[in-house]
Formats: structure tokens, sequence, C-alpha cells
């Protein structure tokens, strides 16, 4: 079986957001992508994640053709591909209806970042998409969709906003690898959750003070990080 | 024993509210119907979840006579009767207090199609009953609460809408078989918390345009299904 | 050691409300009465819960002296002798700080009945005590906690509402059993959450009409009763 | 290796924190003094709670000088050491963004005492420091998050008040012991989670009277406490 690694990698993305409760059932999906060939690797579609193989993966290319695998792939496939050739630095990429994350995008609203816990990973707050208009769902939902986000990164380095709420849907985040974008699935709904909270204390809450977020943010980040191992 | 395969499932369904923490203690209960014989299968009244057998599931008739079964069957069995006379293609109940959707169902109030979760399971908000009559409690509550049901889908395809919340009472959900119900009863808890917390985002928050509901129903329903492996 | 049976089951409605969350570390304490006897048994004050064994459990008389035991009884006692005292039917109390329950009993506001699932417990509103006054605290505060308690339950039947909010604290529940006063403290919990939910949808919900809630109460209590195996 | 017992104090607070849910990845990071050698031990910089082991804990002197391991200790560490010369009795520090008490350090917002589960651990309110200036940003910033507390505890006993919430940030918490100190961050947690349900109920809750606020601080605590095994 080719990509074994590949695949491993997206099957432990897929498992790490079923095991920090981001994910029910068959919702959501993780993918990865092996730049050198341009192989993507990506959870199939509507199949539990309890009991999945690497085997289950499916590979595709990045014009969407199956690659190898007996399943279909996910039916986001299309959204991650317009990510993978529009951001070239993105190797994985994470989907979930995570409860607060979602619960900003059917509002409509970005998270405004009220916190250092924020800062450490957005740069700015996560932001929100436009609703699809009715001519872009007839010619392609899920590859609009990307477009869409795409749209809303005008402007924006993908690595200093690793994450983006789809309007009225759920959020989308990336990383470098996959394992990248599913930690920060698992630390955007964190966030998601204590914006709202920070909202139910105070309805007029500020936005941390630019000085305070670009230091949380460079602290990490960057040529001038301190923070880790190095 | 009688419709050992249909005992199971039904306790497979009960057990599956308990696992997701949808039910505490004796709450909740689920049935699956044989359509070939009219023999339902259903929870007995008052029994812990935990250490239930399928030999403890109860084999009534569509009237409500116990077919099989040493124990008394659960009190709401006349509400799901009701429900498996007149809407002929369901094959499973699942009745719980979860708590999201019962807060809904306790606020008499729609849970509106906030996003697309949502949309993938129902078409249309997840409607609210009326509240019973004195004169209705007085003759036959459960059975009653099954025809509050009923009047709450004219009109409606109890396929597209899955789930149903009694007024001042919790969810009722459905499905081809058992397990869908319970699916179904899982996710409503999960679409039930992300509305009320969108709403605690923005009380103003509009549901979802009728575009994007459309799409994301139909893409996983009918005959132009894509979603999963087929 | 005396009174072993006794001892385990206030033991286990301890355990219980630990497994069930409602506790974080030696916080809470379950007791339970031989009524024959008149000898209490109780949580040791400021023991963790974890490695609890039957024989921590202290054994005092209906005065509050130790009859058995090498540790001190829980700081709380002298409450739950007050409620033995004055509620000549109950059997086991316990008191925990479970979140949702807590929340209300700091807002000093009694849980409204919003629901059939509190309708199956609680007959009416779970009422909120006064605050104590200095001379109450100054001349023991424990037991009059107690006293509060039995003040806020001048007709009412304790076993139509087999709980309290003492206000600015924290819930105490009781029952016929220690066993049942843990069921009962932890359903308090997921009816507090629930009502708590029900307000952040609709600010003015209106409590279950009465004909609900007596429908849904007696047809799990009294002689009318038919939930259950009997 | 140096202070085997302190490693393990500080590993174990570390996985306290992590066990009860407060942490994520490598959020937070606690440590402990030993007061004759002025040695402190700490968390690593960026490692992941699950794996950690007393090997990895870093020994630094109270100027920050690495005395013993491989890694880099927590870039927290200087606000640490600020703490240890300051609170001379502190003995463990632990900081967390744990959910409920990070949402209030957000909203830039002290936690009112609305009960007595507050009043239990923390005299008044749990204070929240101002937001750092430029200036402090730039001459160390990790410093002059320490050096912000200690201006929040001017005229406060550092053990009346445990916990201090860092505007824009999150909490810090101390004791006498690591173990101490984790213990306050997961009640620190569970009392910003009920504050927080307490507004919801009633935005206007009032605090707790100072008269019950004494009474169960000092029940407690000081030469007067009687609650526990003494």
């Amino acid at each position: 079986m080719k990509h074994q690694a590949l695949r491993e990698q997206v099957l432990e993305a897929n498992l790490e957001v079923l095991r920090r409760g981001l994910v029910l059932y068959t919702f959501g999906n993780a993918s990865g992508i092996d730049r050198s060939s341009g192989i993507v690797a990506i959870k199939p579609s509507g199949v539990p994640y309890e009991g999945m193989q690497a085997s289950d993966i499916v590979l595709v290319d990045l014009e969407g053709n199956v690659v190898e695998g007996a399943l279909r792939p996910s039916s986001d496939c299309p959204t991650h591909l317009e990510l993978y050739r529009a951001f070239s630095q993105v190797g994985g990429i994470v989907h979930t209806h995570s409860r607060a994350a979602t619960s900003w995008a059917q509002a409509c609203c970005e998270i405004p970042c009220f916190g250092t816990t924020h800062a450490d990973y957005f740069h700015g707050p996560v932001p929100v998409t436009d609703l699809l208009t009715q001519e872009e769902i007839d010619s392609g939902y899920e590859h609009h969709t990307g477009k869409l986000i795409i749209r809303a990164f005008a402007g924006l380095d993908p690595f200093h906003t690793p994450a983006v709420l789809v309007a009225g849907h759920a959020p989308f985040c990336w990383g470098k690898t996959p394992a990248d974008a599913a930690h920060i699935a698992v630390v955007l709904e964190e966030i998601a959750a204590i914006a709202l909270n920070t909202l139910a204390i105070d309805p007029q809450a500020e936005p941390l003070p630019l000085r305070l977020h670009d230091k949380h943010f460079y602290r990490k980040h960057g040529p001038r990080a301190y923070y880790g191992q190095k």
C-alpha cells in the first residue's frame, strides 16, 4: 500500500479529534498531503472513527482523482484540495463540527482575541467567511467552500491564523502536518468556549490590547520565539 | 425467547444513549418494531440501564398487550405505539431527557436550523408540540402525547424531521431502526447544545439560508445524496 | 464493628456522588440513620473520597456524640442531625456543592419546575432558604442551617420535595435510604442544569402548568403511581 | 539526581491538573521550591504532560539559572520566581488556562464571592491584575507579570487569597506545597464556573454577606478552624 506513513499520520489526526471529543459518529475529517508527489490522504466519507484503519484512508491527487482506496473520499475533499492548492505550506487539514467553534460559525461571528490563550496560536481574530450564494452552491458546493475560505484570507498569512469559521457551518483548521492541524482544532475549540464564557461575563468585553497579543504570538512563533525546547 | 434479534437491537439502542451520556438511572427508553408481526420491543419501566439484558426487553403488540416479558413495559409505551401506528416507515423510537434538547422543550421553543450540522439531519426546525389539556391528560396521558406529536407533524415528513420536542417534557426521536433512532437522539442533543450557544453569542442569530439548508440536507438524503459510501 | 450494613450504605452513597461528578476532593457528605437505635453514620470531616473505607465512616447518636470511629464526623453533621430529628421518615441525607444546583443556591433562587424531569421527582419548585443571621451563625452555624431548612419546609411534605437549596451555600437532599438521597442529589444537579439552560433560551420561560406537573409527580409517587415495576 | 522528592512533588502537581482537565497539551505549569536551598523545580517549557517524568523537571535557582536539567524551564518561570521571592511562605505555584477561570481573566473581572464554596478557600474576591504596559512587556514580560500580581496583593494575605487572575491571560494559584497549589487550581476552576452560572441565573446576584463569608473561611483556616481531622 502506498504512502503508508502519510496514511498513518492522517489516521492519527482523525483519531485525535475523536479522543478529544470534537467529533461524533462520522462528523468531520482530517487529511494530509505529500507535497513531493502531490498525493492527499483523507478520511473516507461517512465512515465512523471507531475501528478505522490506515488502509481505510483514501488517496487522491490534487484534482480529486482517487489514486488508491476502496472507499469514497470525504465529501468535503474538494474543500481540502482547494486549500492545499492555495496554501502551499499547509501539510494537514482538519475539519470538525466541535461544539463551541461551530456555535461561533453559526452566529456568523469571528472569534475576537480576548486573551493570551488565543494569542498563543492565532494572530488576530479567527475569521468567519461569507455565506455561499446559490450560484456557488450549484456549481460545486465543496469546491466553492474552499474558495470562500481563501477569499477570507486575502492579506492574511494562513500560518498566523491557522483556522477559519465557515459561516453557518463549522471550522476548518490547518498546519504543517496532520498532527498540527488536529492540535489547532483542539485548541480552537477551547478558545471558542472561553470566548463564549468571556462574553457571558461581560457582553462588552474588549479584545486583548495589541501589545499583549503580539507579545504572546511572537513568544511562540517566528525568529524571536523562546517558548518550548527550540 | 421470541424476536431475539429485535431484542438485541433495542437493548443496544438503550445502551447507546447511556454510553453517550443522554440518560441517567432509569430516564428515557428505546424501542423497535418488527413490522411483519407487528411486535414492538421496548425497555421495561423504571429499570436501570446498567446490567440490562436482552431478556429484560418487553414485547408488546400494537395495542399494548404484553406478548412476552416478565417486566412491565416503559410507562411511555403508549406514546411509542401511537407513533408506530401513524408513521408506518418508522422502525425504532428513542426518548431521552438529554440536557440541551430538554432545555428547548422546557422553553417550549422549536430548535431553529442555525447551521449545516442541523441541516445534515433535519429539514427545517425541530418542532415543538402544544401542551396537553386537562382532558387529554385524564383520558390517557401517554397515548395523547403520541397524538400531540402526530398533530405537530401535519404536513411534515417524519423522515425529513426525525425528532420532536414535547413541550414541557423532552425529545422523542425515530428512524428506520432502533440504532438510527439512537443516532438521531445523540445528534439532536449536540445540535440543541450548539443552537443554545449560538443564541448566547448572538440573541438575534438568523437561521441558515434555505439554499444552504437544502444543499446539506439533500447531500445526505434522497435520490441525489452523495455523502457516505453510497 | 457496629452497624456494618449502614456503614456500607453510607460509604456507597458517598461514592455514588463522587462517581457522578458531584463532588471534588473532600466536598460534600452523605449520611444514613438506623431508626431503631437512633445511630447516624456519616462521612468523616475533610477526608477525600478516593480510598475511603466503610471503617472510616463515623457513628454518632442523634445528639452528635461519637459512638464509634477514630475520625471526626463531617463538620455539617449538626445539620444532618437536625433534619433527622425533624423529618422522621428520612433515612439518608446527601450534601454536595454540585455545580448547577450550587449556582441556583448562590443566586438565592428557588428552582422553578420548568418540565416533567423536575415534576417526576419534586412537587413544586426546589425551595431556597433564607440567609442565616449573625446571631444564628454565632450560636451554632451548622445546627441553625438545619433549622433554616426546616423553616423553609413549613407546610411542605419533605418527600414531595426531597431537596433544598441553602441560600449562598449549596443543596441538601434526602430520601428513605442513603442511596435514595444520592439518587436525588444526582437528579437535582441535572434538573438545575436544564433549568439554567431553559432560562438562557427564554428568560421569561413559564413553569410547567400544574396539570402536567401533578400528572408526572403522581405517575411516580403515591397510591396511584404506575411508573416502574410496582 | 538532586532534589528527587521535590521533583516528584512537582511532577505530581503537573499531573493532577492534567487529570482534572485543567490543561491541554503543553498549557500551564506547576513548580515547587525547597526553601532551605532556594532551589525551584518547574515543568520544562512546551513539553506535553503525557509521558512526563520526574527527570524532565528542571531545577533553577531564585535568579533563574538552571541548576540541573537537560530541558529549558517553563517560559513562565520568571513569574514563578517573582512570586517565590515576594511570598516567602509559598511552597508551590500552579498556572493553568482552565476554562472558566480564564474566562474571568479575559473579562478582566475579579471573581466575586457568591457563596460558601468560594469562602471555604478564598477570603474576599479572587483579584484580577492590571494589564501590562508596553514598557513592562519590553523589559521582561514574565518577570513583570509577577510584579503585577504582587502589586494586586498590596494589603492582601496571599494565604487568604491563594490565587489571582492575570488580566487578559489566566490564573496563577499557590499554596504551602505543589500539591496544595494544584488543589487550589482545581477548586478555583469550579468556583469560577459556579460564579459564571450564578450571574447567568441572576445578573444582579449579590456577594455572600460578610458574616457568612467569614464564618466559612475561618471554619477551615486559622486558629479556630474545626473542619477536617485537625
